[in-house]
């Protein structure tokens, strides 16, 4: 078995980026940022022009092709109008389509600009100037200064902030879109600082319990956050940076860890898992639904309604009397969405039991004339002091339960692709043949049910 | 609809016994009292020899074949030592036999005699003296003092007793013994006493709630007793005259109650449901276990014994996986012993999902190694911050499961022999006809779970 200190070493060889890749990444940056404070001028607009996120604070991971730029205005209502209407993106955007530089305008809480500019993703977000201690305006106020904060703190432990960012990838809990609800970049940072390394965040990561770990790293909060973890904003004391992270991608994250530790090993860093073959898989009872992506809705709004859905076919499906295993929700290329539910058990016997009223209570009668002359009904008969029939179950297949669980669910373009889509009960690993070739991989891992990094 | 006023009257004609029935038994009463008092002179022995029971408070239902007479010793240490022993029994035995009335031994808390007497059966039961106040010496003294103090008090109400004894014969809530586990026959004097007849006591019940019934005829008892159904005992506050009820016959006399003023009829008196066939029985699975009844053990021991096999069968059906609808045992003739069980689905599926380990608990690296190499066990994956594994199940039939419960009893000869007998699954009514003659009415009753007095 190798030791942590070689896993570490090879790792790192891994997450840290090239002196090529670090002077491309610092120049493209420079540039934008030259050309987005020459059409502010332009535009008669006073900001600070600021790179942020990881390549602001040296921890991006090799490859990424992310660079943040926020837009700092002046607090006031002239500035603060024109960032929440989008006035001002729209300006900006038709200034610099003048140039040649292509953009889509995304939406957060307010709208902001993604560049494409010599391959590489160029967010610019407009933001209100907030000093420490204020109030933000806009959600985005905060970040330069995270910036601030980070800036000499995390000197010499950007390393470790790459290495628990590539790990968190490779767990599938890195990110804090609804899609994760994982680990943002930041929190990856704070983290690294509070606990002084990624061995030391490992190693308290390991003995984490959910909804008792709060990491104060300045100012103690006032507020009592109801959270599997809380991670106090360094520079916003009533915001738990944590808060995106789910107890799922938590306890994933700490199971990981306990691993790693008594098994270190690259897996944990790479991602070269073969996919399986049908004859790998057993056979236990899977059923696949799958829809178009809705091509014009932002992730967070499909993935919003997404996990939703899986909530209420669970609950459904449980209430008919299956006994739903695992559940798993994927978007493979924003193609496809596709929920995949394992079960004991996809048919249920034709008759449940049914319990009915206590035999004291005023609901006695009116159980028992429902069903005396019920025809098709075995009883009512009496046991442990309660009315009960044998009855005809209502739903009988999986596929019947899953479909009355959607169709439950309040509206929804995600509820109507899925709707018009295919829904497939896998009994035997060799049917996801029937699938569309995107989603068979995807399939047959879902069944295998281990994650891959547990070897 | 018959009024209630009706029923009553057709049911009184019933239950009423003849003159010529009143005459035969007082007169067989007195014959065999003036037998015993002549061979316990002749012994020495010092006794009243006293009518006691249904008999003494003339409320025996038609028909009765049984008669009790209690012979009462002075409370020393002589007599109760020849009580308890049995040795008084045994000597009084002998004399009897010498005039050739024929006898069988009994044992309850102290032996006693049943006498078979021009086609009666006479208990001969010896007790000490127990004035009110005094503590009983055994379980029988206390037997004369209740016929002392309902003598006058249930004069003009023994129609009404009898018409509750029939009634709770009836619906199967008659009688203390393990067996029924219902309503002695003092109990329903006591009950029909304090309510002021059958009609007020039917109604009473139709309101009850167990555990929340008190019942004080005269000194109100210091003892908190957690029972069902409670009856001070008007001779002895200390005990609870229903401790025998248990909560299914308590909630099937208040349900047969509350039907009885609803929908009066002769049902509740009356035992004329024909036999079923198997065409008029739905196909709910039905697991039936039975073997020979143990002919040198008394009822109450067979009983004691199939009501504890029968819990640990329903949970160990449960625990493994099965949904047990309802149990029925029964001891037809006293020539079988038999278990019915009516599950869901009588076979599971090949697989089970098994939770683990919470993620961050010491036992989660124990579950991982167990199973991360088993052969044949799917994941383990992580769900709601556990870790899961889905296995083989390890009972797949109801079978298996039943004997499974059934071996897990210790001891006793009913286990012993259910285990030499035969266990039957039956999907389809038809397939009773593989039952012995004796059982196939019993098991198509059952199966179609209504009891005969809910039309």
């Amino acid at each position: 078995m190798p030791n942590i200190e070689d896993v570490i070493k090879e790792a790192l060889r891994i997450v840290t980026p090239s002196q090529d890749e670090v002077k491309a990444i610092n120049s493209i940056a420079l540039e934008i940022m030259h050309i987005l404070e020459r059409k502010l001028r332009e535009l008669g607009l006073e900001a600070e022009v600021t790179l942020q996120g990881s390549i602001a604070h040296g921890t991006w991971l090799p490859g990424d092709r992310d660079i943040d730029v926020f837009l700092v205005f002046p607090r006031n209502d002239k500035y603060i109008n024109l960032v929440k209407s989008g006035e001002l993106v729209r300006d900006l955007a038709a200034a610099i389509s003048e140039i040649g530089i292509s953009w889509v305008m995304n939406y957060a809480q307010h709208p902001y600009l993604t560049l494409t500019y010599n391959g590489f993703n160029i967010d610019v977000v407009p933001c209100i100037k907030m000093r420490p201690g204020e109030k933000p305006i806009t959600a985005a106020d905060r970040t330069p200064l995270h910036t601030l904060y980070l800036r000499g703190r995390l000197s010499g432990l950007e390393g470790d902030v790459r290495l628990l960012k590539l790990m968190m990838k490779r767990i599938n809990v890195y990110g804090a879109e609804i899609k994760v609800q994982g680990f943002s970049g930041y929190l990856t940072e704070l983290i690294t600082l509070a606990y002084g390394g990624f061995v030391n965040t490992i190693k308290a990561a390991s003995r984490w319990i959910p909804f008792k770990v709060k990491i104060t790293l300045e100012v103690p909060s006032k507020v009592n956050f109801n959270a599997p973890l809380v991670v106090i904003d360094p520079v916003d004391p009533g915001r738990n940076a944590a808060a995106a992270v789910s107890l799922d991608s938590m306890a994933t994250f700490i199971a990981a860890s306990r691993r790693f530790l008594r098994k270190p090993s690259m897996t944990f860093f790479t991602n070269n898992t073969k996919p399986l073959s049908a004859l790998q898989v057993r056979n236990i009872p899977t059923l696949i639904i799958y829809g178009e992506y809705p091509k014009d809705y932002v992730e967070d709004i499909v993935w919003g309604q997404l996990r939703r859905i899986a909530s209420t076919i669970w609950n459904t499906v449980s209430s008919s009397g299956f006994k739903p295993i695992d559940i798993g929700l994927y978007t493979p290329q924003d193609n496809y969405i596709v929920v995949m539910l394992t079960v004991e058990e996809p048919e249920l016997p034709e008759y449940e039991v049914h319990m009915g009223p206590l035999v004291w209570t005023d609901e006695a009668e009116a159980f028992i004339e429902k069903y005396i002359n019920a025809s098709n009904v075995v009883g009512p008969f009496i046991r442990d002091g309660r009315w009960f029939v044998i009855r005809p179950r209502g739903i009988r297949s999986i596929k019947e339960a899953v479909v009355k669980g959607l169709k439950a669910v309040r509206g929804g373009v995600v509820k109507d692709s899925l709707l018009k889509g295919q829904v497939i009960l896998i009994n035997d690993a060799a049917q996801v043949n029937e699938l569309p070739v995107e989603l068979r991989d995807i399939a047959l891992a879902f069944m295998s049910k281990r994650p891959h990094w547990l070897t």
